[in-house]
């Protein structure tokens, strides 16, 4: 039976978890959840899918796994791949996929939230402008560290590429231009000419489009 | 030789580490860093200590551990402790792992440099605002886990627990009041009651009071 992923288009952290399962050639089917009807939100949800309110889970028969980084870890369990080839490059993985979570796509969501999908007069001007300056920092650090390199960690991909490109592909505009940062626009370019890759609104179904209908 | 921690006192991310260094009986000692005077930003300490310019930064021997949540990990590999009972609990850890670093210490450690560590004319209040607002459905999602449980997974303390109770400890405003949540009120004593406990201040070199001198 194929695993589920709960999840939308417009999620860069179920993107997270469903770019590796794609890319690993798992058997997975996405299921789409109405975050913008409030679906995430709801008792039902908390109580029936994810007690945490959030996207992306994935369900594999009994087991049900909340967090991309922890489903980020069982496709590294079930298949081998995108984890690092030792535990030196493993440590690294798990560094950037915490940082990740940490300072880059809980920010960029946010932020790229705000300016697109809040109507206009209810934007935070202030608190968009605070979450813009602190990206830049954030930015200066993934294309600093991906000097002289084709990928975060190692010489192959991993998942801490996938965590740290979950936002970085969208088109709708939240502080990033992928011109003023070329090495995480090179790296951006490694990823996507992988073999199976998809971007986020075709992987996952949901996206600004189909909301406009 | 005992491994050292670069951290501050005033650092919940930093505490995430110290704490079960501290109480699993390995040989530690603390780097105080001068994070207020701009040492973590300083080129010098991304280019030697961080390149991702923050603390905190363990080091053991040859190796060099960056995230709370890796230094968590490799204590867990030391010691066998903190990590989960078995598959099902261990990934129920970096769950709560994930979540803290996404949604919790990155939303209050923030909050709490801007309401108490900004000059009070360089605090912006929209900014404050919106994040103390973000900030209660966190609480809500972690008081509820709490109902009924000592403890976040299984029956005994794991790094889930010292990861969430990072920064809610300590006595300066950030919009988190123990009353208000009574199961994390609680839980919170459960952990202040583990022999070894100590407070981030007693722990960790660097408190406002020393900077107040």
């Amino acid at each position: 039976m194929k695993m589920k992923l709960y999840c939308m288009g417009e999620s860069g952290n179920s993107y997270k978890a469903a770019l590796p399962l794609e890319l690993s050639g798992l058997a997975w089917e996405p299921v789409w959840v109405d975050f913008f009807g409030g679906e995430t939100r709801s008792a039902e949800f908390r109580k029936n899918i994810n007690a945490l309110g959030e996207v992306p889970l994935l369900i594999d028969g009994d087991l049900k796994l909340a967090q991309s980084g922890v489903i980020q870890s069982y496709v590294t369990e079930k298949t081998g791949q995108f984890g690092g080839g030792n535990s030196e490059e493993r440590r690294e993985v798990q560094m950037w996929v915490l940082w990740d979570n940490h300072k880059l796509s809980s920010q960029a969501g946010v932020t790229r939230f705000m300016m697109n999908f809040l109507p206009p007069e209810k934007r935070p001007e202030p608190v968009i402008n605070f979450m813009l300056g602190r990206l830049k920092g954030v930015y200066a650090v993934l294309n600093e560290a991906l000097k002289g390199r084709e990928w975060l960690v190692g010489d192959a991909p991993t998942m801490a590429d996938f965590s740290c490109c979950g936002y970085l592909y969208y088109p709708e505009p939240f502080g990033f231009e992928r011109k003023e940062w070329p090495e995480i626009d090179r790296w951006l370019g490694n990823i996507a000419a992988l073999d199976g890759w998809k971007h986020p609104y075709d992987l996952m179904p949901g996206s600004p489009s189909d909301r406009a209908k």
